[in-house]
């Protein structure tokens, strides 16, 4: 079943990229086996802590995949281990089949040293057999737990044992987040379509993950080659980078040449679920004219995608011509790129959208290979000025719409969300996607809550990402400080992922996620103590952490010392806090609290305390 | 009146720092002088558009004072010229005397070379006649428009006219936020004790500024040396970058030695309202012994900083010995230096902290010289798991009382507030302080929304600050990188500046501030136009988003390219947008436009669009 295409292997590659491999600091990953599947083995990272705090190593989500393990020998030139190969067997409704061949197109006719090299290794794909939904929803509906729900229910629990007392804090706005996750949670949260595992069948190396109100928060980290700038070894290199910091899913947006062999690459190297636009793909084999682009096109490459993988295509079904005459007023107008080409061949033809004439038969493929949809934003506002504006919602109006279409279908489903929103628009979005789009998990894109600081972009989107977040978004599109002026490097590819993380993390502490508030305790506690090294390791970026601390103390003695640069010995805070604990216990402190609580807080004389 | 000290002068000083001046990017100072008082002239900056935009200059509040304006020349070791001194002559209500004179422990008994120098320019200050008041509050009270609260109705209204509609948007929750801002509607807001004008009678370089709910929303900047690092030059440097970037009132946190005169060059320097903890300096002069402060060296430190010009001090007295029990089974304690410290004191003495029991003659000091009280957070959370909680919510109902105290004392009063705080109890801290406080300003730090991120502590606590100054907080203290791990440097004081700006300027617009959204729609012109040179030009910091475009795209043609490296030529939605809008122009959409609208936007075919 594997062949080797030697006409274009990796002896004319360029040196391979050197992805960045190894545990974070303090960490060591640990798996937990399955019950329903035992064979499933399900990555966590725990950090440990130093022995004098007395408490066990924090247990946190983990995305990095097999790069952080030290057991695990990776060679992205033979890709990740498939582990769902055999969970795909064993439903028995997949069939391998000959792929369609890779077209001169697909890389943008890239020939001799400008063509990416073909992936060395080489499988034939699966499709669903006789035209049955191989998607997880149709399982779900089935009443089937398959070892991906059984996955991420114990991922998203993190360790977590059942009768664990969780005291809950936080508001939910009327989502319903459990105590501890069951697969059979999972499978509900599923069936009703109010969450999503993007999974493709073609995808074996994925370490499912899942996206729904009712689990924690996950981020996606954009990135791709571009006609302007480009490199397949940077673009697998950032993509890695990218989950060692929390990626949860990884968005390919490459244009220009070598898009299918750069796209190969990332797939068999990905441990998180890839998304992409094959409209880009699409529009670069009629070389950019969006007016030349046709529903057999499209549909080509939404096969030749699906074959390699990809796990949710964004599109832009919900564009259509009457809405266009809405956006002719706005300050920045269309500034979705793929909703700026739909709408031009729009209004060239005069016709409606070939995607949503043509919505039926594109559900039937995503169903045949478990491709999720991530219903595109085509008229999401591009600033403040145009949020919540007719065009954006009118969109999003169509995209309630076609979500029942594809749930018809058997097809996972997410909206995407703006954009430039202004804070007290925020949840308004919320609230009608949740309504217009029956519960189906919403994906945005920030928002960004002002347009005047392009740099910062990734701090003005992370206002809106947390927030939307808390309101009930269940995956945050990251903007890096490079949004608006250019492509993110991999600096700031890391810059957004934390940012995200943060952004998220938030979120998940306000909706009153159970267990979220577990590494802030053990943090806070770590500052108190002045455990330097264990609030380093348990920070989001412990390397950027530990470096501004040693700007000032360099010296390893400073990071026992019971201080910082900021106040210095004598003005500590912290210092002066435990002081005062000490002198409490001498006092029977606590004694008096209980008895000044009782009181109602009113001062007492000393004559009366002392009694 | 003047004398200068030459028995520690500037002879002996390190050579002086070169401040950074001159104007923003296409920026220029517009002056507007008063109508009641034709005097003031307050300063605004106008940033020009390229002559194809056919728009106006877009006008933005300066807080950056004479440094960026090119007709001034400024000299650090003259200081800023003394516009108010006549202000304050035409009142009549002030006297000079012999200042306090200057102690050894002033400057910690810092000697020789390791003594910052005198300023080289001393005056003897001024102080309220017969015991009256001079604050703004005791004038406002008595229905005198100063020549403060003019100035700061000029500057708010940036240049609008009275008679301008102003389309409102925006949720404020029960905030007052008028079209235009009237000098009588300052008078009115700060005799109601719900804004102050920090502005101390020996300040007179201080350009006035306005901190009210009912305002634009301000940040404040933290400095100070340490006596783990410092540098008298480094301080006056940040200072002034801080405001270049717009901080619009700056602390000076410094501990250590040579307090008195560091603070000394700093006041003289600066155009913003300069803020302190007096109880730093006199822990200094107790040599760190928290339990061998007395009221006396307190009040004498109060007298020294107020001679010199402090527009605000940060008073702990909330921090009640009753208190103190309840932070003990906190995660972090007390995390508030100043309120370490007094319940340190407390504790130790086993008695009422004596700010709490002075606090009248503290009153007495504030109205004589117009310092404003900040009514300091000692209790403030610091961790995520702290929040909110009993402690903190019994030292802000002292801060309730002291309020009333202080008002009676014609005093103007802050209240300072967390800390961290997870998004979903951001907004009962803001209820509850506006209930307990009779609504006076809130000022808070951050608040930050989690406590996994040390490092990007900027990012954690803008989400929280952008939040609750919507809500209605009135400053928002910036929180830089180096937060709980170093000093900041000057490019955390500027990260930091910027991220405050964002989360100030989102809070406008979600509050509906008349005008705000002006430089968003200007700068979202510009992008949607391609006029990059505008979009730097126009966003928070133009050296920033300029190099990061450059990095790609460095070349001069590209600054007019319809493009950027993002997307590249064939993919950009912008131009594809302005394609739309030229073919709807072609087809007369505007009225489709309407059409559409008119029918509720159900899609008609195109037969019937046709006719």
């Amino acid at each position: 079943m594997n062949q080797i295409d030697q006409t274009n292997a990796l002896a004319t590659a360029p040196a391979l990229p050197a992805v960045t491999t190894g545990p974070l600091p303090a960490s060591s990953k640990r798996y937990v086996a399955g019950v329903i599947h035992p064979e499933i083995r399900v990555p966590m990272r725990e950090i440990a802590v130093h022995p004098s705090a007395g408490e066990p190593p924090v247990t946190i989500y983990d995305a990095s995949g097999p790069y952080t393990d030290p057991a695990v020998q990776t060679d992205i030139a033979r890709g990740l281990a498939p582990v769902r190969s055999a969970w795909m067997a064993a439903r028995g409704d997949c069939e391998a089949y000959t792929a369609r061949s890779v077209q001169p197109a697909d890389n943008g006719f890239a020939t001799g040293t400008r063509l990416v090299p073909d992936f060395p290794v080489q499988t034939n794909p699966l499709r669903a057999m006789g035209g049955k939904a191989v998607t997880q929803l149709a399982y779900a509906r089935a009443g089937i737990i398959t070892a991906e729900m059984e996955y991420v229910a114990i991922r998203e629990n993190l360790g977590r044992a059942a009768a664990l007392p969780t005291p809950r804090d936080g508001e939910d706005f009327g989502a319903s987040i459990p105590d501890y996750v069951t697969p059979e949670f999972v499978r509900q949260e599923i069936a009703a379509g109010r969450a999503i595992i993007p999974a493709n069948i073609n995808h074996p190396e994925l370490e499912p993950m899942i996206i729904g109100r009712n689990f924690a928060v996950k981020i996606n980290a954009n990135m791709g080659t571009s006609a302007v700038t480009s490199s397949m070894a940077e673009e697998v290199d950032k993509m890695v980078w990218s989950i060692r910091w929390g990626a949860d899913t990884v968005m390919d947006l490459s244009t220009g040449r070598n898009i299918h062999n750069t796209r190969e690459w990332i797939l068999r190297n990905a441990p998180v679920p890839i998304g992409t636009v094959p409209l880009y793909q699409a529009l670069e084999k009629v070389d950019g004219v969006a007016e030349n682009l046709t529903w057999e096109i499209y549909r080509d490459t939404l096969i030749e995608q699906a074959e390699q993988g990809v796990d949710y295509f964004t599109i832009h079904a919900g564009v259509q011509l009457h809405h266009i005459p809405l956006t002719v007023n706005r300050v920045t107008g269309i500034v979705s790129r793929g909703g700026s080409i739909m709408a031009k061949w729009c209004l060239h033809h005069h016709r409606e959208s070939f995607l949503y004439e043509h919505f039926d038969e594109i559900c039937d493929i995503m169903r045949a290979y478990d491709v999720s949809f991530s219903l595109g934003d085509g008229l999401r506002p591009g600033s403040i000025a145009d949020a919540n504006d007719a065009a954006q919602f009118a969109e999003l109006e169509t995209l309630g719409e076609l979500t029942q279409i594809a749930w018809a279908k058997d097809c996972q489903v997410m909206i995407e969300g703006p954009g430039h929103v202004a804070m007290h628009k925020i949840k308004a979005n919320m609230d009608k996607q949740l309504a217009t789009c029956g519960e189906a998990p919403f994906y945005t894109l920030g928002p960004l809550t002002t347009d005047i600081a392009p740099g910062y972009d990734h701090i003005t989107s992370a206002i809106g990402a947390a927030m939307i977040g808390w309101f009930g978004t269940a995956m945050l599109c990251y903007v890096t400080p490079k949004e608006h002026l250019g492509l993110p490097d991999r600096a700031d590819v890391k810059t957004g992922v934390i940012t995200y993380k943060i952004a998220a993390h938030a979120a998940d502490l306000a909706k009153g996620l159970p267990g979220a508030q577990a590494r802030d305790d053990a943090l806070s506690s770590a500052r108190f103590e002045f455990r330097w090294e264990d609030q380093f390791n348990l920070s989001l970026d412990p390397e950027t952490a530990r470096s501004m601390h040693d700007e000032t103390l360099p010296k390893e003695a400073h990071k026992t010392a019971h201080f910082c640069s900021m106040c210095g010995p004598k003005f500590c805070s912290m210092r002066i806090s435990h002081d005062i604990r000490a002198e409490a216990q001498k006092d029977g402190m606590a004694a008096m609290a209980a008895k000044f609580r009782e009181k109602g807080e009113v001062y007492l004389p000393a004559a009366e305390v002392a009694e």
